[in-house]
């Protein structure tokens, strides 16, 4: 089994990243995985003295990327933000700075030009991104996400970005994101170890919005254990995530939410 | 431009198909794709003989295919439609019959098992649908409706089993369905003359429903043109039809429906 971890939008409407930490250790967690906000909201160094002290490891820091924007200011100040997160990765000793494409800029129907923009900010940031030995996990997003949140798809595109760019970049693995494509278990075997992370998160039937709906895993209809196999066997061995943006998980009580967690981190993942 | 046709889904809340055949004859639409159940209230030989006498083209018809079930039983029943579902498509001369993979059974979470329902299934209906000169255009969906409605998310995965099953075989390419694909291009040059369909319908930004909030031609975020282009060169000439499942079109009058179809296929298609 891999070693669980929290990421801290699983419950972000109640805690604050320093009742995530708490939590985390009295719940026995050993991983972490903090969002932005939440870290700028605390204050990078001491959070990151608070992780270290309570021994938990950081899977990863949630979110770099996001590059296409509709004019070249907009796109450099997102380079600059992404150069940010990794001297906040780095920081926080994160094993990696986990990146999503980004969507289409508003108003652009131009899908291969917002892809290009990605493939320009990966390249743009990847010399800060190894200097500092921060990993750069793409995630490709459910392709529900391709207008708005994520050009990339598929973790056959990641891995193509991935070829292109060499040491230091990897892949996110969400089961959430990929455990519909075809190709899933062929590009996992691909990736090897560049398979920087691997979150837990569970496909409902029905799904009732596109963006806050995800399950807590067992809830729902992906073969979350097979998909743990995929990424054992391609040499993964870091921890499992829970990353679910869930309005029903965060109306409840985030011990409540942490405790299930575990639970279902024993049974169904 | 590729001629127009009209899927009765579009205004499936306010017209029969006897209503339909007449509005396309009265907006000088020249193609229709009926779906099942409204041809089965308006009788086949009926409705074989208005769209012949309204010198329509029959697109295709909706849907066969829905393969995997819990049991055998279940399995040899949805096969056994889909016979009748050739029959009908036959009588009416329909270009092809378009298949939808089917969803996972209730309760179940074996994918890859599923997908092999579905390759069974259509290896079962082959003959049949050689016989009658019906061809079985897979149509895969977005991945968002892979639980409940079809396991082939990808042009890829489609025309593999095309390659598999050989003459009689083929796609039916809806916008909406693959527009997010990095695949796309390449699959559709791959495809060649086995695109038995081409859909319009267009990605809103935001889309507040998996199924019930498709956009009419030109205004989401879809590339319409390109993906038109791309059926093109790679042979197809036949109807681009429209196919919404959408709330919001199904509350206003068919008729302004079919006339704004007629200007969106003008201009932004």
């Amino acid at each position: 089994m891999l070693p669980l971890a929290l990421n801290t939008v699983t419950v972000r409407e109640r805690w604050s990243l320093a009742e995530c930490i708490e939590g985390c250790a009295r719940h026995g967690i050993p991983g972490i995985a903090p969002w932005r906000d939440k870290l700028a909201e605390m204050g990078v160094a001491r959070a990151a003295r608070r992780i270290r002290d309570a021994g938990l490891t950081v899977t990863g820091l949630c979110r770099g990327g996001m590059f296409p924007a509709a004019d070249a200011a907009g796109r450099a100040a997102a380079i600059e933000d992404n150069r940010r997160a990794i001297a906040e990765a780095h920081a926080i000793g994160a094993r990696c700075l986990v990146v999503l494409g980004g969507g289409l800029p508003p108003g652009s129907k131009d899908l291969p030009g917002a892809r290009a923009m990605v493939r320009e900010g990966l390249h743009a940031i990847l010399p800060e991104a190894r200097a500092a030995g921060v990993g750069l996990a793409i995630e490709p997003l459910h392709p529900m996400t391709c207008a708005d949140r994520s050009v990339v798809t598929t973790l056959a595109q990641a891995l193509d970005l991935c070829d292109e760019l060499g040491e230091g970049a990897g892949v996110a693995v969400d089961c959430y994101h990929v455990w519909w494509d075809p190709e899933v278990a062929r590009q996992i075997a691909r990736a090897g170890r560049r398979v920087m992370g691997f979150h837990l998160c569970d496909w409902l039937v029905p799904t009732t919005d596109l963006v806050f709906d995800r399950g807590m895993p067992g809830d729902g209809v992906i073969d979350i254990p097979a998909l743990r196999r995929m990424v054992e066997a391609a040499g993964y061995d870091g921890p499992a995530e829970v990353e679910l943006l869930s309005r029903r998980w965060w109306a409840e009580d985030p011990d409540e939410v942490l405790a299930i967690m575990k639970r279902r981190h024993a049974t169904a993942c």
